[in-house]
Formats: C-alpha cells, structure tokens, sequence
C-alpha cells in the first residue's frame, strides 16, 4: 500500500540533504539537458533529477496516460494537456518509486545509474512554452505603498482595488529562465518633469517579487471558470521575478499601463511546484471587506504559505538578504483571479503563466520591490560592501527564493537570479 | 520574362470579377479546408482559392524554400518562418503561374482542376497561430476625441501621446476568426457613480475599427529593430475590430490599463494581404510635431492609403454604413510601432499580431468606434429600419471592410465580421 505522498513521514531511498527544497514531498516538474541528452522531462529529488524520458522506456511509467513524446519534450504542455489528474497520477507514481518501502526501481543498481542525474550535471530549461502571460496586482500593501508614493496617502488604493482582482497583460516571449542575464533596458524618460523626454538608459531598474501559476486547458470561449473550480485548471507554480523600469513606466504607462517598462524581460525559475505538492502549505488569506461580488466569493482555505526573500548580490560581493515577505499576505488569491480573468468568457489554455504581482507585506523589510524598500530613493538600503541601492545597478545579481515549511517537511521552488548587464 | 507581380498591366488567366478585392496584383494567403480536406495553405484570386498544398505536390514550387508541411498545415508560422525573401519569391512564383501570359499551370486543365478551388467551397480557418499580441493607440483623432469626452477638451491628447507610440499587450488567446459569434461579456460595471458596482452583462459593447500587422521572426531578446529596418519584419495585413466593453474599461482600467473589457474577443480577417501587395499603395503621413526622438525618426514614406469602411447590420435587417475612415489617418507608422516596441530589447516572433488602435479620421462620420460616432450615447445613430444605437445591441452583426486602389489596381482585404449573441 502506498502512503500519500505529501506525508511528512514518507521517506525517500535517495539521499536528499537536510533543508533541501526538494524532498519525496515536493517532487517538482522541469525541463533539463544535459551535455550527452537533449530537452526532456525531470523530477527533482534533494540533489538530483530524475530523467521521465529513460523511466518511461524503462517502463516504470505504465497504466498512465503518457506517451514518449510528452517527456522526450522541450516543453512540460505536452505532458500538461493530461490535466489534474494525469500529471496528479505521475507525480503520486513517482512518489512510490522513490519511497524507500519500494524496491521497484530502488533495487535494479543499474536502472537507478540511467534515471538518477546528478543536478551538477544538468542545465535547466525554460520547462513552459507560455501562451498568454498575465500579471496580477493583488497585493494591498503593495498597492498601498505606490499609492501612498504616487498620490494621496489618505486614499492610497484606486477605488476599484478592492473589488477587482486588477491584472493586465505581459509579454510571453520575453518570460526568460532563471541565470539569463539581462541588458539594461533604454527607452523614453523624463528625467526633467519640465523638459521634453529624452532616450536613455533606464535610470530606476527594479525587481518585483513574485510567483506565478501555471495553468491547465481551460473552458472554451465564452466559459467560465468559477472559484470552486479553478484549482482543477492550475499545474503548479513558480518563482517570478517581473523586472521592471521605473522611469519608463511612469512616462509610458497613462492610459493603457505599462508596456516597455515591463516587456525586456521577466525571470521564471525552472522547477514547477505542483498545486498537490503545496496542498499542505494552505492557509486563511486576509479578510476581504467590502465583501466581494458573488463571482469572487469563495469557500475554504486558498492562500498559501510561502516564505519568499530576496537578495541583492553586488559584482564580486556577498548576498544581501534585503526582503522577507510571503504569499500568504496576498489580498486575491490564485482562484479568485482565475474567475476574474474568466468571468467575462475569456478562455485560457495549456501553459499560460499567471503572476501574482508584487508580494509586499506589512513591515518595511517585507517590501517585494526596491521602489517601495528605499521608498521611491529617500531611505537608500546600506549593502554589507558600504555600498548603498536606490535602485538595481548594473552587474547586480537578484536573487528570489521561496519555500514552505510544516510538520518538519520543507517544500521549496529553489531561486530564480538574474544579473543586470550594462545597456547595450 | 515575368512582369512584377504588382504590374497594373497584369492579367491572370483565372477570370476575377471587377471590383473584387483579389485580382493576380494581390494573392493574400490564408488557411482553408474543404469538405474532403484538412487545413492547408491557400492564396485568394478572384473567386478561387489556390491549394498551395497540392501545388506543392504537383511540383510548381520547385527551386523555393519550403517543404510540404509548410503548406499542409494548421497554420501561416512555418510558411512565415522563411522570412520576406522566402515568402516574396513564393508569391512572385503564385504570380507568374497565374499570369496569363504563362501557360505552365493554365495548359493542363488536370493540374488547373486540382489546384483551384471555388470560394464557396472552403471554410476559411485562423490564419496564423498567435504569439503575442499587442495593440497599439495610433490614431490623434481617436485619441483626441476620447480625451475630449472623458477629459478636458482643451488638453485631450495626455502629455506622452506625442512622443510615443502608445501601445499595451493584449490576449492572444481570445483572438478569432471572422464569422466565430461572440457572447456579450459579463463583468463588473458602476452605472451608478455613488452606488457600489455590480455584476452584470456590459450594456455599451463596442467595435474599434483597426488593422493589424503580422510580424516574421525579429532580433534576439535585448535587440532592437530600427524604423529602417521594421518592414524586414513584417510579413502581412488584416482587418482587426478590437471588440470593447466601455462601461467595464471605465472601472478596471486605473492603473494597469484594459483588461476583461477587451480580451472576450477580438475578430480578424481571414486572408493575410502581403507588405509587398501593399507596397503600392504607400503614402506620406501626418506631419508629426514636436519632433520625434531619434529612435522614431524615419525615411521615406511608411504610411498606407487604404479604404476602411463599418456597416452595422440588425438582425434579420440590412446592412447600415456608419463609418468610412482610412489608416493613413493613422499618426504613428508600422515601422515606428515596431522600433518602439523593440526599443527596449524586447523581441517578437514569428505569427506576433500588432494591432494598429482605432482609426479615426478627422470627420464625424470617420470615428471608428460606436463611442465616438454616438459622442458617448449623445448622439445616437439612426439606422434604415429606424432603430438607434448608442453602441452595439444583441443579434447586431459589425462587417468591416478594407481595400486600397490605384492606377485602375483594387488590393483589398475582404471582411471581418462577427454578430454580437445575448449574455450567457
């Protein structure tokens, strides 16, 4: 009999390091290569990867409804149009596999030297081939802050906020893997409010901190999706790091929103943490007064608990720990967002990517942005290195990560870094 | 010896009825299927749709870059991914065996009965499988006249409007074929300023007469594309009516710009009529002052001249024309879009659509959008069966139309239309 594998007591025959993200209970989704393979399917285990492509030759992947291509893939879609309960059915298959009461795969030395890949030996890949890319603002500290900055601090929050789960449309082609360095993006600014614009340099480079969720087929056109339902249209998550221009946003963004201030890049990192893994990391998310529109209303437990930091590395420096916040502090969950974005019929499909918005949370080191950390560049942060930051420099690396912890089990997305490279 | 195929003195074999918009001097590619085949490459002549397919097999696309499944195909993308010099030399060769003066096709009535294919015969299918899609607020007129209505008359055009090419991404997934009914969207509105808002379906549902461009493979991410180089990268031209729900935009859009208010649909043209098609019928724009920066700055002329037209149609009733504008009215260029949107590094790829933003010209009966023809419901519009409209009505049906003409020469689009059907 198999145990569930989210049990805090399940164990795995692989080694897997204390504190690692990646315990049996976790068991994320990637795309790897590695110098001998092409693109294919892992599993993360402590500080391996599984390879889907051999397990499934080896047969250890029968009686599902996979075929070779969907692992032998540059993509996890394939693999992801098997919906909630196809990839549910994998993960809980790998599960047994890999738990030390199973000698399935454990006991046959020399399947387990074909399927287990040390990770020093893999590059990661873009595991999705995103479709649309949207991006939320759903936190109200957040949304406090910049409003408190922007306009009147007395009535920081739009009058919309807290009835729409207010989002708007990213650039998909731009969503980059984690360890891709970045250019240092130009476009229009207005340095001087009383002079014309120039083109420039971005002169107020910023990170977002967010995650992001990965989503299912969807309804047709025209369909919704309700709240009850939209877990079953959602794979799993990331960490999302929605870099941003400050000085072009501001110049650019009236009426339609932000556009190049956005679209140069946006970091994901590789491994996808499925909505089965974080089930146990639920919890109660803050109260929602006005009391919500019937379509927004919904039952249960739909915040999740992750712990998320950043930290801001200087060329040739150390670490600086220079955010804390969690998602649990989010205003809209990933449901009520999912029937937002619906509620008037529009379809989502296989492989878009949903990003939270900035997760800032209620003390001034749990700011998800530098905009709102150095206050818009009147509290500059001090680096260990005597340094200061109003913004990101370039050859500054930013580093994301995020994990859950409960009942002695750790479940982790890793990190997504990116670095800043001059302009080009 | 072959004549350019956009020689006014070009005849084709294939009989094409006066006044059609797809005489030999256009040869717009599309995706078709019939009752006895699947998708597949066509090109319009006239009345006939050529099976590019079956062209393919019988060897009339020798010496040329592609490969059967560039045309057995669900989609444009992998035909597009040869790029313009690829796809011109495919249109010159559809040219020339179509040129009544060659009778390699046109002798072997066998080949001929294959190849053609009555209009009436096919079902026409989305032509390209979209990327990314952004839409672009182009038109002064347009931009004008909303600034008027919802702001101050004296100051309507917003501080950056004349110094960038406004533009915001939209949803790629929920853009469709001409003829797909689309269901009125539900969402959040405030009919009442002091009362909360409520759920409910939009009741001022909109067309915005556009067009929209189809991009090639661009640079790699941190690129840019200069103005001089934009028309490298763009492969063809469609009708596109950016369907909108005003009263919802009026309560989302602060700050983040337009989301559920356009992204239930948006209709699109079936045949892609080629830059090169259209090379004709290029014309000088407005006079842009200020000055633009130099990243804007351009040689040449980079305007169209071409014909725009709405008819509005009641159920069961007769088709109303209640706006005629054209894009070269349009401020902003293609190529300028294209430079803008690159100018920050961000890339496109093959099958993006670039939707132009509405276009209005300077007259009354020019404004391309219900909002602007009824001034904000202030003056609504009187149709034949004497009904009025304020905006679009269930069982309405919006037909735009598109052609260019000179020297004798009509290049045209066809038609996108779409019938608005009752909330769900």
């Amino acid at each position: 009999m198999s145990v569930h594998p989210n049990n805090p007591a399940l164990k795995s025959w692989i080694e897997v390091p204390q504190n690692s993200d990646f315990p049996i209970q976790n068991l994320p989704f990637g795309i790897f290569k590695t110098a001998q393979s092409t693109e294919r399917v892992g599993i993360r285990i402590g500080d391996f990867v599984i390879d889907l492509k051999v397990l499934f030759v080896l047969g250890y992947l029968e009686n599902l409804p996979f075929e070779l291509s969907d692992f032998d893939n540059k993509y996890l879609n394939s693999l992801m149009e098997k919906g909630k309960k196809g990839t549910r059915d994998l993960r809980n298959r790998i599960s047994k596999l890999l738990d030390s009461n199973f000698t399935d795969l454990q006991k046959n030395e020399h399947h387990v030297g074909q399927v287990l890949i040390p990770i020093d030996q893999v590059t990661m890949c873009m595991p999705v081939k995103i479709g649309d890319y949207t991006d939320f603002y759903s936190s109200r500290e957040h949304a406090t802050n910049v409003g408190t900055m922007f306009r009147d601090p007395a009535n920081a929050l739009l009058p919309n906020w807290l009835w729409i789960p207010v989002g708007y449309h990213g650039r998909a082609s731009s969503v980059i893997l984690s360890g891709q360095d970045i250019h240092r993006p130009k476009g229009q600014i207005k340095p001087d409010p009383n002079a014309d614009p120039i083109f420039a340099p971005c002169r107020n480079l910023d990170f977002e901190l967010e995650t992001a969720f990965i989503t299912f087929d969807g309804k047709a056109l025209g369909d919704s999706i309700s709240t009850a339902e939209a877990e079953d249209y959602i794979f799993g998550m990331c960490l999302f790091n929605d870099w941003s221009a400050r000085d072009i946003q501001t110049w650019e963004y009236v009426p339609l929103g932000p556009f190049l201030a956005k679209n140069f890049a946006s970091s994901i990192s590789p491994w996808i943490v499925t909505m089965d893994a974080l089930e146990p990391f639920k919890c109660d998310g803050p109260e929602q007064e006005p009391k919500v529109l019937s379509y927004l209303e919904f039952e249960g437990q739909k915040s999740y608990d992750i712990n998320l930091s950043v930290n801001l590395q200087p060329e040739n420096g150390e670490e600086n720990l220079i955010c804390r916040s969690n998602l649990k502090y989010m205003y809209w969950n990933m449901s009520q967002q999912l029937a937002h974005h619906t509620v008037n019929g529009c379809n989502i499909k296989c492989g878009d990517l949903m990003g939270s918005g900035t997760i800032s949370g209620p003390t001034e080191d749990s700011y998800g942005s530098m905009l709102e950390l150095a206050w818009k560049g009147t509290k500059p942060l001090k680096l260990s290195d005597g340094t200061e930051r109003k913004f990101i420099q370039d050859n500054d690396t930013v580093i994301m990560r995020g994990y859950c912890e409960k009942d002695g089990v750790r479940v982790g997305f890793g990190e997504v870094k990116a670095k800043i490279l001059p302009a080009k």
